[in-house]
C-alpha cells in the first residue's frame, strides 16, 4: 500500500522527508486489531515540527499522520458487537489513555503517526477495536478527518478542564486555530457566551458568524482594558488559550473570582506569570493536552448531538500531493501566531489543524489540510 | 468596654498605634445581630501588616483581631433555634462570602477587624448570628481562638482547591507556618501520605511526629531532586504552598500528570511561572485564600470530628499585654519567611497564625499568639 514515511535527511535546516512509498498492507495478528482503509486523514503542525525535528521520540521509517477515518475491513477475533466490516469509523489518535481524567494512565502513552505508533497517512492502518469510534454522520470524510487531535484537545480544555457551562462567559484566544475554532463551536453549542481574540478583524467577523458574541484585536494596544466592554461589563468565568505569554495578566483582571484559565500551548511566550494577585482571586490557571478515549467518546457524541462541522477549505487527492500540503501548512504565515513548538514529553499541548474546503473526487485517501 | 483599636501614626517606618481603649459595648440593633462575650482571641500576622500600613481598606478607629471564642450574650429577634445565651461560639473570621466554592458572592466581602468590620480584640463583638459556629467541645478557649482564620485558609487549600484524599501523596511546604500546620493535621486526618519542606530540621521531625512521612530541608541545594526519594519514587499528587518562587519547579517536576499545586501565598517571591512542561503534564496551579461560610462550617465539624487541637505555646492574660505580643509576632524571625505580604484586595491568600502554649487565669480574654 501506498504511506507517507518519515526519512531521515540531514537538511540545513533540518527538515527529514515524508516520502511516499510503497509499505505491506498490515496484518491484524493480536486479538482486537483493526484493519481499516483511510478515506480521508488530516494533516497537524505535529508532522511539519516532527519533520523539522522538534518532537521527541520520533521513528525514522514510521508511517506519519495522527487524524483519519476509514471502514473497518476487518477485525481479529474482536470483542465489539456494535462493530462490522464497513463501518465508517473515526481512529482515536493516540494510543495508552483510556479514562483517567487527569493524564494518561500509561507511561507509554503515544501519539499516532512518526514514533512507537504507526500513523494514518497510509491506505490501510492498524489499531485496536477499543480505539475505533463510529464517524458522525452529518460529517464528510474530510470533515470527519478533520476532528479527531484537534477536536479532542478543545473538547479536553473547554470542558474536562474548562468545566464550561451555560450562561458563562468564555474569552477563547487566537480565534483561527482549529483547536480555538473547534473551542469556539463547543462552548456555542453548550450555550456559553463567547468572545474571542484575534490579531485579524476578519475572523472575529467570522467568529461572531459562528456563534461568538464579540472580538477584540490584541493588535490594539489597549486591548486588555477592553475586554470588560465587550462583555457587557461582566467578568469571565473561563478563558481558553492558547497563546500565553503577556496576556495572561489581562485574562485575570477580567475573571470572575475564582475563573479559570486552560492552557493548551504557549505560542508567544514559553511561560505564563501565576502572580499574587491571581491568589488573591482565587483564579486557576490548567493545563490542558488531548485527552481520553473516554473524552474521545464524549467529544463525537457532542458533534453528532449538535450536528458541529469543521469548515474545510482544501483538500488533496491522494497521498501523491502530500509534499504541496506539507509546505502549504509549513509556509502558512497567516497561522504562524498559532503554531506550537512542542519540545518534551509526547502529549499534545497545541496543535493546529488547518480545516479547508473540499469535495471528494476520487476513490484513494483523501488529505485534508494545508494552509 | 476594652478594645484593641487602630491609630493612625505617622512613624518612620510606618507602624500605626494599636492602643488599648475603652468604647461602648455594642448593642445589637438588626435582626440576627448578635452579642458575643469573647473569652480568648487570637493574632495572626495581619494585624502586624495592619499597622504596617501594607493592607488595602484599613480604617483607623477600627477594633483589631480576625479570631476568636466567645459566649453568646444575646442575639436580637434570633432565627436560629440551635442557638442559645452562653453557647461557646467561633467567630466566622470574615463577612460575604456564604457558598460560592469559586470566591465571595458579595464585593463588599471583608475580614474582621481594621476595616470595615469591627474586630474581636474586645471584651465583646457583635456579629450576625449565621456567623457563629459552636466550637468544638475538646478545645480549650487559647485552642478554638487559633482555629478559624488559619484553619479556614488550610481547609480551602486542602479540601477545596487541592482536592486531597485518602492514599495520595501531598507535599506542604514551609511547615510551622499556621496554615501549613494546619493542613498537615488535615491531609493526616484525611488518610494521605504527607510529606513537608522546611529550611529548619526540627520542623521536619516535629511535622513527623504530628502524622507526616517524612520532609526536606530546602537549605540543601539539591531538595528539588529529593522530594521523589522521600516519596519512594511515587509521584506527587498536590502540593500545598504559600511560600511560590523557584521551588515550583521542583514541585512540578515530581507531580503526577494532572497533578494540582494549591498557592495560598507567594513568600519567597511575588509570582510562579507555570511553563509550557506544566501544561504539558496537564497541570494545574490554584490560587486559594479563606473560604466561605461553608467552609467554615466543613472545617470545625472535621476537627470536632478528628479532634485536631492546635498547639498553643503562649498566653498572654487580657489585652493589656497586647503589645507585648505584637512586639512577639513582629520579631519571631523564625516565622519570618512565611509571612505574606498582602496587597490589592482585602481576601487572604496567606497568614501565619502562630499559635503558643497556654492555661487560662483570668476572667478576662486572654490572647494567643507570638513567636
Amino acid at each position: 500500500m501506498k504511506a507517507i514515511v518519515l526519512e531521515k535527511k540531514d537538511s540545513t535546516p533540518l527538515y527529514h522527508d515524508a516520502r511516499l512509498t510503497e509499505v505491506p498492507v498490515p496484518t491484524p495478528t493480536e486479538d482486537g486489531q483493526a484493519l481499516v482503509k483511510m478515506d480521508a486523514v488530516a494533516f497537524n503542525h505535529r508532522e511539519v515540527w516532527i519533520r523539522k525535528g522538534q518532537y521527541p521520540g520520533i521513528k525514522f521509517g514510521a508511517i506519519l499522520g495522527a487524524d483519519g477515518v476509514g471502514k473497518v475491513v476487518n477485525v481479529k477475533s474482536g470483542a465489539r458487537k456494535d462493530l462490522v466490516k464497513g463501518d465508517r469509523v473515526l481512529l482515536m489518535p493516540s494510543v495508552g489513555w483510556n479514562a483517567d481524567p487527569r493524564g494518561p494512565e500509561d507511561a507509554s502513552y503515544s501519539i499516532l503517526g512518526g514514533g512507537r505508533e504507526p500513523g494514518v497517512f497510509a491506505e490501510y492502518a492498524l489499531v485496536h477495536e477499543n480505539n475505533l469510534v463510529k464517524a458522525p454522520d452529518h460529517l464528510s470524510d474530510a470533515e470527519a478527518a478533520a476532528l479527531p487531535l484537534a477536536g479532542l484537545t478543545a473538547w479536553r480544555a473547554v470542558f474536562t478542564k474548562g468545566q464550561v457551562r451555560s450562561g458563562q462567559n468564555v474569552l477563547i484566544t487566537g480565534i483561527g486555530g482549529g483547536v480555538a475554532l473547534f473551542a469556539l463551536a463547543f462552548c456555542v453549542a453548550a450555550g456559553a457566551n463567547v468572545f474571542v481574540t484575534s490579531s485579524d478583524d476578519s475572523k472575529i467577523v467570522k467568529a461572531v458568524s459562528l456563534g461568538a458574541k464579540g472580538g477584540i484585536n490584541y493588535r490594539d494596544e489597549t486591548w486588555g482594558k477592553k475586554i470588560m466592554s465587550v462583555t457587557g461589563n461582566e467578568f469571565l468565568d473561563t478563558v481558553i488559550d492558547g497563546a500565553g505569554g503577556a496576556g495572561m495578566r489581562h485574562y485575570m483582571a477580567a475573571l470572575r473570582p475564582g475563573g479559570v484559565i486552560v492552557s493548551y500551548g504557549m505560542t508567544t511566550g514559553p511561560k505564563v506569570d501565576f502572580t499574587m494577585s491571581a491568589v488573591l482571586k482565587n483564579i486557576e490557571i490548567r493545563g490542558s493536552t488531548m485527552g481520553s478515549r473516554d473524552e474521545f467518546h464524549d467529544m463525537v457524541s457532542f458533534v453528532q448531538e449538535h450536528k458541529i462541522k469543521p469548515v474545510v477549505s482544501r483538500v488533496w487527492q491522494g497521498l501523491e500531493f502530500s509534499e504541496e500540503a506539507f509546505e502549504t501548512m509549513r509556509s502558512g504565515k497567516q497561522f504562524g501566531k498559532l503554531h506550537q513548538m512542542l519540545r518534551g514529553r509526547e502529549i499534545h499541548g497545541c496543535m493546529t489543524h488547518t480545516l479547508l474546503s473540499a469535495t471528494r473526487k476520487s476513490e484513494g485517501p483523501i488529505v485534508v489540510g494545508g494552509a
